[in-house]
């Protein structure tokens, strides 16, 4: 390690540190304290868009010279009505109930001894992030708003964008309670800096990884901090033989093709060979219709036209694209065994008109989120109601499936007494 | 690796797919099926009891032999009020509420898409735990009552009284709805087989150490399998300028002495140096009298007799024993730093008659439970009234404080509908 590398390495330390520290002041804040403080950043972010235009323009022009692909440079482009939904997206989440403080129970033992369980801020989350800039100023908003701390690491392609953002960030909340070493933003490329956050237990409470596979897997195999993991999501459609044919392919089609890329959307039909063998002419048409390249088993390829072989590999793909797996099988039994083995524990979804068949299924399928009759696309903060979210936990310790603000706080046990002993 | 070790870790490997197995048939049993299967364990450790007292003696004799100090054999040994009190304990387990299939939540989005979020079994637990032979059979019945199977790894020195154990569980499964798979034990000493459980993410879902400090550190290091921690207390007692001096030593000596080798014992003394100016006899006589050695520094030393000058470590130690530290703090803010930086997050305790003082104590310091005037000793879920536990949780996902039933759960998102895409 070169002298200058050392400095840096060290300045993550000395960052987390001053997290934890502004983490102990931001606990004790009154959510109205939080809820202006996040208002404060909501307009600053407005006024002051046109530097984090500018910003954004050297990343965009580095990305295009280091040739990035469209859908990459799309995620890391910004512009006025981004930003200014940036700063909607705080005032909402200063409308949002406020977790901290709740009393969650309360009891007295027998010798007077009072218990409460309160809800609590977990302290300081370590944020490690892609090219998406919007998560800068997400994550900022609700780690604040459950009185957390945050560091921010996000992707070196988004290094100038972010900056800025966190600039704004940083002389808005001067104006605020909340202390502005509360947000705390990691800006080396240097990879050591990324390796620190993983072991930094001392300071850090909590990683969250949002990006793809391979970054969640590298958070997942070296960190010692605890880890929300995210948003890996091969997803299954089980179109049972007693499925609707009309529901069956509008819900495929819907978690297919609604938006490939992302985590909810399906990577694979299992189909029971009766209903493909009744349907395929309608399922053919509709998968041709709506673009959908098939990689299937040997049944799929003699029912469906055009289809590629499909490997080890296809069934375990989170495609992101507009391929489609499909696999045949004889049960309900066959399909479950295919999720368990190839399945991410996402959003998987059973069609069928037979009710013991779909509670089987769910209650035997492993996974956050179980769909009888629907698309597995609705597996998302906003679309069940959540208010925001800070990702989708494929995990199941600590939260499972959208995470909302409660997912970022922890308890306490506060014990009342006049002298009890044991 | 030799061809027998390598058969060895295979076999490890298939154990863990074993359990993985039969957790889906358990996680489906009702409450009184699994109820029933704890009673005729707990029946057959009774009608069994000399067989485990036979194997216990191998292992007692082996202890001997190989100079295990006097704690550590008291630890390991069996005698038939014993394993009549583990069968006890799985009775009273039977009598507990079963979270399985709670409805946690319930609503209806406008679109009618119906949304349950549902308690589930968390699937296979891996069990690492050292010298106690009960762990065997409380963390069994823990495991099968919230419907998880469980993997079991015990220290070699019990190996024999746990294969007895473990012996006497499976043959009494066999007469129940509970799949005998469901509770895995792997005989092998072999210390790859240990490793092989920290990293079987498809197999085991979450890690779960008992014993010292060590064990815990080698599994939230290596381990990529989600960790439940639990258990270093390194517990301190505050007391403020504003104490009662008879309620601050009754705590002090309670929470000191009243069972120094477990984790809710008190390790070090935190005294405002107005307090201990003013009370120092009345301490130092109750110290000498319960035959607590006082580790402090230069006021301790200054104020108190007998007194060994405290390096870092004994900031840092789990004494586990009458040993003590003394610290002098100017204020309040003095003694939270301390604790921010020598606490393991278990149990802290302020004793104070100014109830500001204590709001600002409980509100800054960081851990598990925070306890006003009394002994930090009812860290436990038996204490609490939480009717079991598998362990003091110190870290602040999914869990903290004395875990129940409801840490060996999850939740599920069922969305039942009729065809909603988005």
């Amino acid at each position: 390690m070169t002298t200058a590398e050392a400095v840096k390495t060290n300045t993550v330390e000395e960052q987390a540190k001053r997290a934890k520290k502004a983490a102990k002041n931001l606990s004790i804040l009154t959510t109205e304290e939080k809820n202006e403080a996040l208002r404060t950043v909501a307009d600053a972010l407005e006024t002051g868009y046109e530097s984090i235009i500018s910003a954004n323009l050297i990343d965009l022009k580095n990305g295009e010279e280091k040739g990035f692909e469209q859908a990459f440079m799309d995620r890391l482009s910004l512009n006025k009505e981004r930003i200014f939904d940036f700063a909607e997206g705080l005032r909402q989440v200063a409308e949002l109930p406020d977790p901290i403080g709740d009393v969650m129970s309360r009891w007295t033992l027998d010798n007077g001894l009072k218990v409460e369980e309160v809800r609590v801020p977990l302290g300081v989350i370590g944020m490690i992030y892609e090219a998406r800039p919007n998560v800068t100023a997400d994550a900022a908003g609700l780690a604040l708003k459950s009185g957390n701390a945050i560091v921010l690491k996000g992707g070196s392609s988004a290094l100038n964008s972010n900056k800025a953002i966190v600039e704004i960030i940083h002389k808005a909340l001067e104006e605020t309670r909340i202390p502005k070493n509360a947000v705390q933003f990691i800006d080396t490329v240097n990879r050591e800096a990324t390796k620190q956050l993983f072991t930094m237990k001392e300071h850090i409470d909590v990683l969250i990884p949002r990006g793809g596979a391979s970054l969640i897997k590298a958070v997942v195999e070296n960190a010692t901090v605890p880890v929300l993991e995210t948003g890996v999501g091969n997803c299954h459609i089980y179109v049972d033989s007693d499925a609707d044919a009309e529901k069956a392919i509008n819900i495929l089609i819907n978690a297919k093709t609604d938006r490939p890329a992302v985590c909810n959307a399906a990577e694979t039909l299992i189909v029971h060979e009766a209903w493909l063998n009744q349907h395929k002419e309608l399922l053919a048409e509709s998968l041709k219709k709506h673009g959908i390249t098939v990689h299937g088993d040997e049944s799929a390829a003699a029912a469906l036209p055009d289809v590629k072989p499909a490997t080890e590999s296809d069934w375990a793909n989170e495609y992101l694209s507009l391929d489609l797996a499909v696999k045949t099988v004889k049960d309900l039994e066959e399909a479950i065994d295919h999720i368990d083995q190839y399945g991410t524990k996402h959003s998987e979804a059973i069609i069928t008109e037979n009710a013991d068949t779909a509670k089987k299924f769910m209650q035997l399928t492993d996974a956050a989120a179980l769909y009888h009759n629907a698309s597995t696309r609705f597996t998302d903060g906003g679309a069940l109601g959540f208010g925001a979210e800070i990702g989708i936990s494929t995990q199941k310790l600590h939260a499972r499936g959208p995470m909302g603000l409660p997912a970022l706080t922890t308890r306490k046990y506060l014990m009342s007494g006049n002298g009890q002993i044991r």
